[in-house]
């Protein structure tokens, strides 16, 4: 069974947790969500929760620790956006470390929103990527900037937004005609289930969610 | 300010319960959620969470409590889906007593997925509705049962599944040349927006969600 460590700290924009969570899941992804304290927060890991960027109070599985999500045990690492969840967790440098090992053995890193920051930090090379449009002007100088709604470059997927879910019939149709994998965060999703785990489970789990006729992904 | 109060109980969909909750608190509007415990588990609302049909353990705001999420303290009301978490909001007859008390003051009723179960327990009269299609045969006989994304009948808004939240252009060509508000679940949660705070506000909420320029809502 695949298996994925999804990253959650105070301030974690929710709805990108939970689509990932609960897609991957769907997927049959073992997920682990992986609380990062702030570090002026001291003791907030003993509060079994992390408080998201719009008060939605999520309990996580445990708390995160360089020693125990290695890409040895895990097949993905998921770095999700909110801006002071997303801070919190690129400046971390245990985690700045990990981005590197699970890239170095070609395991599956997967940023959305302002979560890209973490490439910046871990001091990636460059190479194709998005964010959300606000942390862009951080971004652009370092690595080949895209505004496709989401980018993939070897293990590395970064995805912009929430307000991307719904990007579908025009990327989508760039994606069948030049083969590209595009979409947005349900197709980022999607795409970390057929990365994770082939192209027949994206489409088991895709059925059950219930897309429209049209849905041309 | 406006305010919502959204049900949550074990098994809720957890990325339709959080959908909803973060747009509104984007928007302005008081949430609250209310957790509905199964009668067979007693004693879970000591618990201080629910744990979704994926697996996620969200924390309520609060247990509900027939005598104190009334329509003269809250706007609207939401039945999200998840199986298990529809079947026990919909069979509490306080809930649906609570359904039918803020339809008859002219607040909103939402419902998504197997949510709108509660429309056939609580004994709506026949009127225009959608849900999840597994639902679909218990429903089609009382009510007028429609494909559409999202369906609005006075206060009553009702939505199909997570999978919908996808389905935008052609159902919002729809809206555009028809009048009808149509969309899903993000459109859901955006219609909500527009009828607690007005379309100004739902233009507000929606800019920082960065979707993309040709997204036709």
């Amino acid at each position: 069974m695949p298996s994925a460590v999804i990253l959650l700290a105070d301030g974690t924009e929710e709805m990108e947790f939970t689509i990932t969570y609960d897609t991957l899941v769907r997927a049959g992804v073992a997920c682990c969500s992986a609380y990062v304290p702030a570090p002026a927060d001291e003791g907030s890991e003993k509060r079994q929760y992390a408080t998201g960027s719009r008060g939605i109070r999520i309990m996580y599985d445990a708390v995160f620790d360089e020693t125990q999500f290695l890409p040895t045990s895990y097949d993905a690492l998921v770095i999700p956006g909110g801006a002071k969840g997303a801070e919190t967790m690129s400046k971390n440098t245990a985690v700045q470390s990990l981005v590197r090992e699970f890239l170095a053995k070609d395991k599956i890193v997967g940023m959305i929103c302002a979560g890209s920051q973490a490439a910046l930090t871990a001091k990636l090379a460059r190479q194709p990527l998005t964010s959300h449009p606000s942390v862009k002007a951080e971004l652009e100088n370092d690595f080949d900037y895209s505004e496709d709604p989401v980018v993939i470059s070897n293990g590395l997927v970064t995805s912009r937004g929430p307000g991307y879910f719904h990007f579908l019939l025009i990327q989508m149709r760039i994606m069948l005609t030049t083969g590209r994998i595009a979409g947005t965060a349900f197709p980022f999703a999607l795409t970390l289930v057929e990365l994770l785990c082939g192209a027949d489970k994206r489409a088991e789990v895709r059925a059950p969610m219930v897309f429209p006729p049209n849905t041309p992904f």
